[in-house]
């Protein structure tokens, strides 16, 4: 019997793998961990394509009763479901790993994933450099790392993908206006004329899905732009080629 | 009526998503881009799901040919089949933009990318730097960008995923062994000391197939493993976590 880790992919129940759907039919347990992202979809919209219950993993069940997941595929065939990639967080290799380690045969299906999904603001993948996520500033008040990466990104001429907070068991998912505020923040604490109101920076909502949005400007340009629903994702370029350019300000008129 | 770009993933036929396969089977004409990269699976397997005969678009009609595409979508349904996510690559947003510009409908389908599934190694994605292509040397014999963006990513602890030349049209795909000889090259032209026998590397092979392959170790040591089946990949990590080294060690053990 197998654990199978399987990318739902970004939009909604239609996004998963010929594979991953075949796969899920013929699994006695279905789990669907709910806490690091969102589908534009509803669970039963799963539920009604899979014709099977789901059981949500949350995030405390993701963690400690993982361990009777990785246990219960050792005699039946079971799915946990990942929305994006599975690949893409190291909490899934761990999962994967640990399986292996228990003698729990285990395999991932991939999926499309933020990572790439940011190609379409007509960025360069190549030109990414280190990615990094902003959190509430209630969690970390000291907060500095995403400025701190933005600025050595910067400094060689990297793009850099910024992340912004989702607490789906809460309902709480960060806006690029508020990831712009907690840059702003950190600016005022660290002063070194990183984030201000002529900075050029990339808006990103719904990515991977018919109606997403990619709009470019001014910081305080795309400070006053609503994105609509999450998620959103936040892209401050580095050196830019022309055709990466154009790309944007295609977006910016469609 | 409308073109679907369609990313097929990185496997075989089922790992097109529910909604790719939905659109091909509505689709009139389908055409497939197979210059880039390469499935493990026939065109025949191809055709057998979808139900459909395959228009192969080669590398001359992919970027010629590409208007008569965009022409045949604004009156009929076109699917035109990426292997990976067909926003990892700009040539697709260009033909997306394209055909925007030519008032054909677009659509774009995301799918699994190499940019990601390189996550099974353990190292975290966050932490990849500029990403580089190794070509073949008869057709840059001076190449430095590879070993240049390496240098930059290393001086800033960024892991460096190298991207190996595929010119499926002639059936010659890099190996790691040969992408080794092409970096040993340039340190011979270069001389500044970056790769050498001792330098720790992690070579990969068919990435998102089930039969993929991660091994890590000196430069020496790796160059010596046969990796089987293309596509390979080269890594060359920066700073590690433990917890990255650990499942790096995992793998050597798988």
């Amino acid at each position: 019997m197998t654990l199978y880790i399987i990318g739902l992919g970004l939009c909604d129940q239609n996004d998963i793998s010929v594979k991953g759907l075949k796969i899920i039919k013929s699994c006695e347990k279905i789990y669907l961990e709910n806490y690091t992202s969102l589908l534009q979809c509803s669970i039963k919209d799963l539920e009604e394509l899979y014709g099977k219950k789901i059981t949500i993993s949350d995030r405390n069940s993701s963690e400690q009763g993982m361990n009777k997941i990785i246990l219960e595929a050792k005699d039946q065939n079971v799915a946990f479901l990942v929305i994006g990639d599975p690949v893409s967080a190291t909490t899934h290799i761990d999962i994967w790993k640990e399986a292996l380690e228990k003698g729990t045969d285990v395999k991932i299906i991939n999926n499309a994933s933020i990572f790439t999904a940011i190609g379409i603001t007509g960025l360069q993948l190549y030109k990414f450099g280190k990615t990094t996520s902003i959190p509430f500033l209630d969690d970390f008040p000291e907060l500095e790392t995403p400025y701190n990466i933005l600025k050595k990104n910067k400094e060689i001429g990297y793009h850099t993908l910024f992340l912004l907070d989702i607490k789906a068991d809460k309902d709480k998912f960060m806006t690029i206006k508020q990831a712009i505020d907690v840059l702003k923040d950190i600016e005022s604490r660290k002063k070194e004329g990183i984030i201000n109101d002529e900075l050029f920076v990339v808006g990103c909502s719904r990515l991977g899905c018919p109606d997403f949005k990619v709009r470019s400007g001014k910081l305080k340009e795309i400070n006053n732009i609503d994105f609509g629903k999450s998620p959103h994702c936040l892209i401050i370029p580095g050196d830019m080629h022309f055709l990466e350019e154009e790309i944007l300000e295609f977006h910016n008129k469609n």
